[in-house]
């Protein structure tokens, strides 16, 4: 592909500078760029990249001298991350998936599949399933018996969703992602250790378990419009009622979201991400790395929690989180602080104790 | 399906009040009921579900005036959470899986399939592979060469078993599972600094590591009767003696198992654990979300972790565990409190200080 | 296969006693070995495993008296582990691939595949994906277009290469592996609250999310010679660069390393290891299971971080890391005595509380 510095500009709603019609045929950081590639050069520390590199345009800081940086077009834009939306978008060739359905696919003939769909080769889509218009599914990805899927989805590699599953519009999975497999719970005939050492929060547990028997999932899962989920990622179907993703919330890879959880809208989880079951995630919230949320609570709108942050305990709207358990963030930092602090408490206190022993003596 | 409150409630061993032969189409919560559904109301916090939803029929708690509730029917339970084991298993469809091969499947002429099995589209069966009579075996599965699985056994949706791994019967598989890949074991041909790191608990460290020399996984997986593996969960095969998973043990999603582990028999194990190489696990042993096991080390019996808990060294039997490193339960509860009186303990020392040398001065 | 004591001395370079014409058809533990097995008995403690067993050879520590413990060969080792590396190798029969392309395998007409490649059942290969000499592909594995593949490549089952993906000679990927997803990269127009958050370190941060708008992935991802991925793991292609893996790393499973991200050379990364976007890891670094390293920060040359470390700032060459947020091993473990000491010092501040303001009422 091919672009005129003018389309990109016009694409990111930007002022361009120079020769306008010049051509580019992709994005480079400045000092890889070759004559052909629009150097990346939104912060003022790239100008000894441009210099190194060849390119000809450049997306620049809001303020370079783009004319003395050696450059024949220039792009200004305010907020560079938000530009690199556009332009990403702009210039993404997509996965080559061929138009229609391959004929190694195996479709079955109660499936409905919208126009203009792509089917990739080894596709496998089940009984009643209903894929919407313009759908593109890459090779090996699964569809199972009565899973309804909206429009402009894109399923990549090995993708499987499962029966009765119903998701939105502009879906993305990334290869791998599993949307339906059962939920994970067992229960005993008799109370559990498990639950007796919850409620007795540690104390000493005497119930003994006797084996596991399974409770199966007859619920479903239900995603919004406009999410996206990451590769090998894992959402478990509620018990009875549905597991729930909110509207254009996104899902990073290998993240593990349990049955009946409800995930709200607007929410980022970021990779390696855990919610236990039932649980019940606000809108707008932002999970780190490897965040692990218990069971059965419930985390408000607009919480923060940073990578690793374990919250066994529910969250009130708006809290910035840090740490295991769970604590305000700065709570966190403070903990770190008076940490490295208890070398030298431990000694203040010898000192005193030498000091007050002395002081009673000399009584 | 449909089922009358009557088969419903001897599946269950309960008893039946009212229109025992008034039937259901399935389950729901109670405010969500419609005319044909059993509402699930088997604590009092669900009357006001009741007066909302439409059901006709549910299951309540012991106690409940049912018809005060507007009930015609009612099943009465005394353990709701092990009810739901038998109502869920009674309605569960299972997933569409035609009976026999699928002709898009491929056999190697010398695998043995048992009576009544059913295997899905794209499904790929390898040498000399066995598999169990009425197995079910979803589209994309693959069993490898030499692989033995029981009777009965339900591999979902791109379930891999690897080459020489053998499965009891009643094997449950969730999608994109992995059994049997090699194991994680690298040496230098000198100590590495790793090794070192270990010995001298961190002190400095001289050894240079050279490049890692892969040990090969000889040994298999050997998985016992009634185990359950979570979606895209995955277990190594033993480098010489098989890495071995006890009977009825379940394990949820993304769960990973190192080269040579044994888990015993009766566990639980939540979404995102891992467990290191050559380590012990148990029977009875349940493992919240996100725990992590270090490799070589014992943990043993009736041994309850709570989410995240990281063992870095042998757990003895019975002990309730939380907290990077793991500690008795209430030691991290305890440790918890501790910390969040720090501050005040830091001002009481720091007036300590002053009235002490005040003291001094003074005498 | 069979092999002699002698041939298997040579392939380790190490010292043979006794009939080293003697066959033995497979290793095994000393307790379980049957009269065709190597025993591996590399450590006196197996001398009693060796009654037990059968085997006739066995490979025996420096100095073991080998006639005593009823043996008819041995092989004499100096370093245990290093050795299990060419015996395992020499042993491991491999995944058995038949040569050639399987007729179910959907091969684009435009790739192009190296001599002597076998592509198993299943398996899909892309527009100009260049696959190297001598590759091994199971079943359901699929490489994206224009991806490229050096020589002896091990592709397990259903492993994944994604569009433009770069790979050197004699990789390996476990099943289930995915390399080259989208990064997880979404901007808001305005600044974000988890940007406000991170600046405010957890102050009060102020800004609403506005909903999230996707940055695509135009980078690739780019593996050296002599890696080998764990299974399910998740590698993200980069933003515009890159994302790179450095010759003779090992990932081991579910390990995800997000977008941008460069791993050097001779690194080990251990099971569910997380490594967020855009960050630097050095070489010959060691990270134990469960480790997270944030984005954006830098993990020096010859960094080892036990199990569970949270890196969440950059670290110097050469430290051992362990805790969370991640400290010196010795600190973290210094930290641990002092947590368990705290008791005991609230007492002694109870105890100086009182004893001053007794000596002061006194004065």
């Amino acid at each position: 592909m091919a672009f005129t510095v003018k389309e990109i500009a016009a694409a990111l709603e930007a002022q361009v500078f120079g020769a306008a019609e010049l051509t580019v045929q992709g994005a480079s950081e400045p000092a890889d760029a070759g004559l052909g590639d629009l150097a990346l050069a939104m912060d003022p520390k790239y100008a000894p990249g441009l210099a190194k590199g060849q390119a000809r345009a450049a997306i620049v800081w809001d303020g370079a001298d783009w004319q003395a940086l050696g450059l024949e077009a220039a792009i200004v834009v305010p907020r560079a991350r938000y530009a690199m939306s556009g332009l990403t978008r702009l210039m993404d060739p997509g996965p080559e998936i061929a138009p229609g359905v391959h004929p190694s696919a195996i479709i079955d003939p109660s499936a409905e599949i919208g126009d203009g769909a792509a089917i990739g080769p080894l596709a496998v889509i089940g009984p009643r399933a209903e894929i919407g218009p313009n759908a593109r599914i890459a090779a090996h990805a699964s569809i199972a018996e009565d899973a309804v899927i909206g429009a402009d989805a894109l399923l990549l590699h090995r993708v499987h969703i499962g029966a009765r599953v119903r998701i939105g519009d502009r879906f993305i999975a990334q290869p791998g992602a599993v949307i339906g497999a059962d939920g994970f719970s067992f229960v005993t005939p008799e109370k559990s250790r498990a639950e007796d050492a919850r409620e007795a929060l540690g104390q000493e547990v005497e119930a003994l378990n006797t084996s596991w028997t399974r409770i199966h999932s007859l619920g479903t899962v239900e995603v919004g419009d406009d999410v996206e989920i990451g590769a090998n990622s894992t959402i478990d179907r509620g018990t009875i009622r549905a597991t729930r993703i909110g509207d254009r919330t996104k899902l990073d890879n290998l993240v593990h979201i349990g049955h009946n959880v409800t995930v709200g809208v607007d929410c980022l989880i970021c990779g390696q991400v855990g919610i236990a079951g039932s649980t019940r995630i606000g809108d707008r919230v932002v999970f780190g790395g490897q965040v692990g949320v218990s069971d059965n609570i419930f985390v408000g709108d607009d919480v923060v929690a940073g990578g690793a942050t374990k919250i066994m305990a529910k969250v009130p709207a708006g809290r910035v989180m840090l740490g295991y358990p769970a604590m305000k963030m700065e709570q966190f930092l403070e903990a770190g602080r008076n940490w490295r602090r208890l070398p030298r408490l431990m000694d203040d206190v010898k000192a005193l104790k030498k000091a007050v022993s002395k002081n009673e003596r000399d009584d």
